[in-house]
């Protein structure tokens, strides 16, 4: 029985995963499955790390070198991020034939095409389950159970860290900036939190997904995208008196041009009875829906050592079956780099409901105009609050719109924030149906 | 290029949806994947839907014996149904050597062993995930995303009919027999509706997920079964009342024996907070949880033409990846046949929370001997609801209790019914967490 070398590189939180798995795994790999997984080799620049790691017996070198230099090292699970060195690591693995697993969403995202190019022409697979959603199985969904499907639509919440955020502004009614300090506090939220809260992270999952069920490469830099820091506590509570729930989602549907997607991530107002409402605290969720199987919810934790790690073991375990037959490349990803560059529909073409909040003197006879403007505009009003306002002078309107385009929408907005009775920038939140 | 060949059996509802579905894809399939499937012969007793079905040029039969005698067909797609003949079908086309896909859970529930060990001599492969949970990729996620966990537990709402039964008993207020009968003119309960309602097609879905998930094989016939016929529309509202709903739960979790595993089938009351409480009418979900992941839920729709369909799709999928390489058998079954037995605990050891209907006469002090009753057998009560009663001379007393052992509660619902004050048979429903 042959069996499979894996050399990981990067030992932190992910990587310890990893390792304890693969220990706790090791006689059912390889008794029950037949597959003897072995952990030959690991590389961390922080050598504290071997120690603070059960690696056991593997070898230890502070950078990748020797685990692309070992010929018996079958595959290589890239673990460090970013996409600078793990970018070089991952280039170099592919090159002298090993196999790639990787949870690396950014590099994936935005090297793509050139790391499945060279995948293919080095006849191995790249694996990066991890990179979307952690221990959801969205990528085997996408790829596997759904391929008797055309997937015309994902919605999706899959950062943590914004879900968390947002579940305790609204259950606790708490401004952004503390529930983001609570989140940091509960190790739900990194010290630097941008690429999470500004919507960078959703971007890239997103990106990886919308390629995958397109059949060709969408750039994460043509992502129109929208973080949470602009959310308020108010805008949550309004939300809730009219029935909805503020989730920063990322969304992809189909359009009329099989070149063209809809591609965004910004925060949205879901229905409370929408099955991706109930998705609170770090929970993640992929709601995709296939023209067969209609609709498909996974849900559960997106992050974190073990459930991070759960994903990257699938990919072993599916990459050392793919070894153990002589099919390397089970799953061809070829199209992904060579089926074009996808475009996306620009923002002021998406057709949505809105919720907008404005800020206007309180003095009679405001929502009259306003009323007025969107009219002209071609916007019909759904619905109106219109509250006492915290501050003096000052007094929220809030009107969710029928569906309109968004060219309209802005335009109307400037109409009406060059009256002199506005006094704030206008608040604007899609409804997602 | 190889060519894979299909030969289904059985042009029903799924088979149609599965000739739709190759038709729609074939060009995918052959031009983007390298897999040209074909359909090459079809069979049905009824000769009539060899014209309402669109079958194209595949070859016809009124029996499956063409199609398991032509050496060119490589997966047999089972969808007759039944254990008979189709068992007849399935064995006969391992021992040909060709693959099996089936939507058939009653085969693989009652005869696994049997046949999974046919497949192991002919080194081919059975693949069943349109056997539970119709278009969710229930069976994928637990053999192939969760390879790295222990699965400690699955929770499931996996049977359509009953679901929407339990939703509309909910929603509309209505009792059972309305519900059932709205349910069949909807489209969403057979004419026959016995094995749904009375929890079989639950019961085979849990055995076989129970036997893939402890590696041994879990028999349909030693698992616990209660459906929903007695579940009263009072009972559903009084679980309204406190905050509960009434859903009917497959159940397995792992003991702290290897070999035991806790399997059954009844309806449960959840609170409204939990996930599964909020799958509704037709819908299911597979509530599973890993001892590195954490919970991971799937949820979509368990039935119906394409959803169905998309499932033997995948699974053919997946088997024409098989061939392709040097793996016709990428995941082993023989652990399925070669584990062992599972044994199942017994009913009288399940620790749970109870609702309790008692149904009393009306008259003062018949709360006090009840709890003092249930008191001397050790359970004790978490709340208690008392109404009015609709029929005179007979009142509801709903308890629920706090964690209990089955046998204990068995015993003290016998004293206090043998009391004079006890007008009817009590009703019990487990509460799930």
């Amino acid at each position: 029985m042959a069996g499979y070398n894996i050399g990981i590189v990067g030992l932190g939180t992910i990587g310890r995963g990893v390792v304890k798995i693969l220990a706790r795994q090791q006689s059912f790999f390889t008794d029950t499955l037949g597959l003897p997984v072995t952990l030959k080799r690991v590389a961390d620049i922080d050598e504290s790390r071997f120690e603070s790691v059960p690696v056991g017996d593997a070898a230890r070198s502070t950078t990748a070198d020797p685990i692309l230099k070992d010929p018996d090292i079958h595959i290589v699970v890239e673990l460090i991020g970013g996409t600078t060195a793990a970018r070089e690591i991952v280039l170099g693995a592919l090159r002298v034939g090993k196999h790639v697993v990787t949870a690396n969403k950014a590099l994936i995202a935005e090297h793509g095409p050139e790391i499945f190019a060279a995948a293919e022409q080095n006849g191995v697979s790249v694996y990066f389950e991890a990179a979307v959603g952690g221990g959801m199985p969205a990528i085997k969904t996408i790829r596997e159970a759904m391929i008797g499907n055309d997937i015309t639509s994902v919605k999706t919440i899959i950062n943590g860290t914004c879900n968390y955020v947002l579940t305790h502004m609204e259950t606790r009614g708490l401004p952004f900036d503390a529930a983001l300090r609570q989140a940091q506090e509960a190790g739900f939220a990194e010290a630097d939190p941008a690429l999470d809260i500004g919507g960078g992270d959703t971007g890239h999952k997103v990106a990886i997904m919308a390629s995958l069920l397109s059949g060709g490469y969408v750039p994460y830099g043509d992502i129109p995208i929208e973080g949470i820091t602009a959310v308020s506590a108010e805008d949550i509570a309004f939300a809730r008196d009219l029935g909805y729930r503020v989730k920063l989602l990322g969304i992809i549907k189909a359009t009329d041009s099989a070149h063209t997607l809809d591609v965004r991530v910004h925060p949205a107002m879901l229905h409370l009875d929408h099955i991706l409402a109930s998705v609170s605290h770090e929970y993640n969720a992929v709601l995709l829906e296939g023209d067969a199987v209609g609709q498909i919810l996974l849900y559960g934790k997106g992050a974190g050592e073990l459930p991070t790690a759960s994903a990257i073991i699938s990919d072993v375990i599916d990459v050392a079956r793919n070894i153990a037959g002589s099919t390397p490349v089970r799953i061809p990803m070829g199209f992904y780099s060579a089926g074009g560059i996808m475009k996306t529909r620009p923002v002021a073409e998406v057709v949505s409901r809105y919720y907008l909040r404005f800020t206007v003197v309180d003095r009679p006879k405001v929502l009259a105009p306003i009323a007025a403007t969107l009219g002209d505009h071609g916007i019909s009003i759904a619905s109106v609050l219109q509250k006492e306002g915290s501050l003096k002078d000052r007094v929220p309107v809030i009107i969710l719109t029928h569906a309109a385009r968004e060219a309209g929408l802005r335009a109307a907005i400037t109409a009406i924030e060059n009256t002199d009775f506005v006094r704030d920038k206008t608040q604007v939140i899609r409804i997602e149906e």
